[in-house]
Order: C-alpha cells, then sequence, then structure tokens
C-alpha cells in the first residue's frame, strides 16, 4: 500500500491541493435519492460527487460526525463510500475527519476502526492528551495523523490563544507535533483558514509539515491568503478543504455538474494563486 | 425523561459512586462467547456484566473506542448494550465515553449520535475548540456534558500542566468550564484518579461541579485519595469509574460473579472512605 505521505506527494506533484469534504446531509440530499434507504441515498449521492470531482482534487475527506447521527445506516454508508474512494481512486488519500483522541491502549480500537475498518489513509486527532496518548495513531508509519492546532470556528481561541511564556497555545502545539511528534514522518497539522494570520504562524514554525485547511467556502476564509500563508518555500505541502460550497453547489439533480464546475473552479483559482506566488517569489 | 443530573443526584443520595467501564475487548471474552457473532458475543457480555453490577454502580460508562474497532457488528452492540441499561436500569445513568468535539454545525452530528442513536444519558467531550463549538451539546439541557480536563494517562502533563499566567492549563479548563460553559447546569469534568493532587485543584476550582474520575483499578490510581480529594463539601458529585479491574476480573466462566464481587468490593470501600471523611471533616 502506498503511505498517506507518499500518495499526498505524488497528488501535490501532479498539481492537486483540493480535498473533497464529503459531509452528507441526509435532509439536504437531492430528491432522487429519498425513495433509497439512507445508508444507500448517502452512499450514492457521495458516490456521485467523488465521480464528479476526482478529477479536480487531491483527496476526499469525510467527516465521521455526518455518519454517527445515523446509526448503522450511517457507519454502513461511510465503509462503502471508503470502499468505493479505495477501489476507484486509488490515488486519492481518504482523510477521515474523526477528531478522535483517548488514553493509549483505548486509542488502539480508534486505529482499528480508522484503518481497518474504514481503510483511511490519515486520520484527524485532538491534541489535549499529548504524545504519549497518541502513540497507537503515530505508530501506524503509513497512515498520516492530523493534530488539530488552529480550528476554523469563531470560538477558537479560548483556550488556542491563550498564552505560555508568551507563545499562544497553538504555537506550542504547532512546535510540539512538528518536532517531537513527528518521528515517523506521518503526521499534518490542522488549521483553519478562517484564521489566515495564524495560519502564516503555524507553517513558519511547521516548516515542511502538511496543513488541512478547512474553512474557505461556506465558512468564509478567503482563499489567496490560505494559499500563499500556507505553502512551505517548494510551494507544496497544503490541503485546502471545502465541504458544502462543493458538495451542496446544487440542490437539484444537477448536483454532481455543479459540484464539479465548483471543484474544477476552486482548483483552478488554487493553481492560480500558487504560480502566481511563485513567480513573486522564486526559490 | 429524567435528566443526568437528577439520575446522578438520585443514585448519590443512594449512595452509588462507582462507575463500571463497558469497555468489551472480544479477544478478553470468555469461551462461551465464542460460538456467537461479533455483535451478540458483545452484548451478551456486557448483559450479563451488567446484571451482575448494577447492584453496586450508580452508573455505566460504555467506551466508544472498544466499539468502533468492530465496525457494524460493535455499533450494533453498542445500541444494544444501551436499550438494555435503558429498559431494565432506567435509573443508571449511561456515560458515552466518546471523547468528541468538532466546529459548531458538525457537533449536531455527534449530539444525534450519542443522544438519539445511542440514547446516553452524558458524553465526555474534549474541550481544545471552546465552548462555542461546543453550543450544540451544552444546549441539551438534560444531558451531562463531560469536558477533558486532567487525564489519567502518563503523559498528560505535555499540554494539560503548561502555565498560562502562572496557572496550569488543566485549572483553565476547570474554571471555564464550571463558571462560563455551566449555563445549563449541565457540565461536569473528567479528572485521572492518577493524579491525586490535580484532582483536589479541581475540586477547588470546580465548586459542586460533578467529577468522572477514571484510573482507579488498571491504570493504579488510589482510591482513598481519589475520593477523600474528589468529594465536595456535600461529600457527593464524585463519578470513579472502573473498567478492566470490573470487567476481567476473571476471564473464566465466572467472570460475572467476579465482576459483582470486585463492584461490591469497590463500592463498599468509597462508602467506608466517605464515612470516615464524612467523620473527620463533618459540615
Amino acid at each position: 500500500m502506498n503511505s498517506f505521505m507518499a500518495l499526498l506527494e505524488s497528488r501535490w506533484n501532479d498539481g492537486y491541493f483540493l480535498c473533497v469534504g464529503l459531509d452528507p446531509d441526509y435532509d439536504k440530499l437531492p430528491a432522487k435519492f429519498k425513495q433509497e434507504s439512507v445508508s444507500d441515498a448517502i452512499f450514492h449521492f457521495n458516490r456521485e460527487i467523488i465521480e464528479a470531482t476526482a478529477p479536480y482534487c487531491g483527496a476526499f475527506k469525510p467527516n465521521t460526525a455526518f455518519y454517527e447521527g445515523y446509526g448503522l445506516d450511517g457507519l454502513e454508508a461511510l465503509i462503502k463510500t471508503n470502499r468505493f474512494i479505495r477501489e476507484q481512486y486509488p490515488m486519492h488519500p481518504i482523510i477521515l475527519d474523526a477528531k478522535r483522541a483517548d488514553i493509549g491502549n483505548t486509542n488502539a480500537g480508534y486505529v482499528k476502526a480508522a484503518f481497518e475498518v474504514l481503510h483511511a489513509h490519515a486520520i484527524t486527532v485532538h491534541p489535549y492528551l499529548g504524545k504519549e496518548a497518541m502513540a497507537p495513531f503515530l505508530a501506524e508509519k503509513d497512515r498520516g495523523v492530523l493534530v488539530l492546532c488552529h480550528t476554523s470556528n469563531p470560538g477558537a481561541g479560548e483556550f488556542q490563544e491563550l498564552k505560555i511564556n508568551g507563545e499562544e497555545f497553538y504555537r506550542v502545539v504547532a512546535a510540539k507535533v512538528s518536532r517531537e511528534w513527528n518521528g515517523n514522518g506521518n503526521c499534518g497539522l490542522v488549521t483553519g483558514a478562517t484564521y489566515p494570520k495564524q495560519l502564516a504562524e503555524i507553517r513558519k514554525i511547521a516548516g515542511d509539515l502538511p496543513l488541512l485547511i478547512p474553512g474557505i467556502g461556506a465558512q468564509g476564509g478567503a482563499l489567496h491568503q490560505t494559499v500563499t500563508h500556507g505553502l512551505n518555500s517548494a510551494g507544496e505541502v497544503i490541503i485546502i478543504n471545502a465541504s458544502r460550497s462543493i458538495i451542496y453547489a446544487s440542490t437539484g439533480d444537477d448536483f454532481a455538474a455543479a459540484a464539479a464546475t465548483e471543484a474544477a473552479r476552486l482548483a483552478a483559482e488554487i493553481r492560480q494563486i500558487r504560480t502566481r506566488a511563485a513567480e513573486s517569489h522564486p526559490n
């Protein structure tokens, strides 16, 4: 199996920096799916979104919250969705946005769920319990461990911007993860596009660590700053996620075509910003 | 429906402070379950543990990691387990130890999963994203929201003991949750028995907030300090969890009887420590 980092590297080399968030809401699905079971409806919706957007994106990111709310149906839809990506788009890594973290021996269950049951290539996690607790995740050399650093929500600063010896907490997380947690070279950080200044700070601290960046589109993060602040000196290592703005670009029967159009537009815009940034700051 | 806090209050009034952690590991189940499906085996094991220990405990705490590793079978077993507790032991609250937390609109999915799919009375959550993100949980007035404060693992201090203006991060979490997050009176804190000094600090800061305390038994936390440091001035508001030391007290056919014996022993010891503490520090 290709490791998460090898797959990402390959996607970046081909110019793909967009990630499509697979966050299905049954109530918002186009009418045609409503005759199917909840599990089939969600899976078939995802399948059309994946087929429509795969040519324009580098990765897919299902968020577990959007599946767990539907119980067994939701889990079945998520299993089928990931299996479909694995079979049909083996070069597109699956980032399971699960935001998990428990104490050491307990995390083994989450590792099994994410990587054996759901066949994800990477998972998002909370930093709060520290490196020692996260050993079962970090030991998975071929899988990505993307640690929450500065989140995209309006109230993110309540704890994340408190100062420790003059340094904001999110910067301490960025430093620890990039310098102490990354022994297997499989770590990344999650940082919201809605905080461009903090994103630039995180890039400075984290060197070449991959950054998963949610918050453009529906959440309002500006794409230009997101790309220019997120890129490393080689013009790489960013995964820019959009969910709602792509998957609900239309709620009519043309939803897949509309998703493709929006994904293509975003991917082209990212590419253009990257090219201009490279021209103004040549290596 | 009785609220989580009302159920807890009623259990405390009756003298029950022990919580039994339902963390099944298929590989450790007694041989007689191995002829059943994984889902049935886990559920039937849990059912016997619940029946055996219900007379001695105040609550049950299934940790989702131990179910998610088994995919659909695990989720089915968890759904059946919680339904069984709801039907047979309606005065025993179910604490879903899921350690979730995402941004606001996404948490709605976890709320639905915890309280509609799994019918839990309370859930454990990470503090990292702040109060604003946790609004969908906090708005559930009848359900408990137990926020990780000082966890029981050896490396808990990596972030939790960093100092913000001279005050450790876990103390800041305790203060914010008890003073700012608890508008609906449905918050509690999770603090590990393996850190008795910090447990005493948290009790001082958090007033009468319920504390869920894992880490006695297999993890090595001392019961006497846990009880005396955890109780509030009224001699209440602690939920002391034991998982492995009860559910695997025996791995033979006598596992349920052994679990009952261990739960009864722990419950009696907690009661004794409480009584002595009340005698030496009368209100």
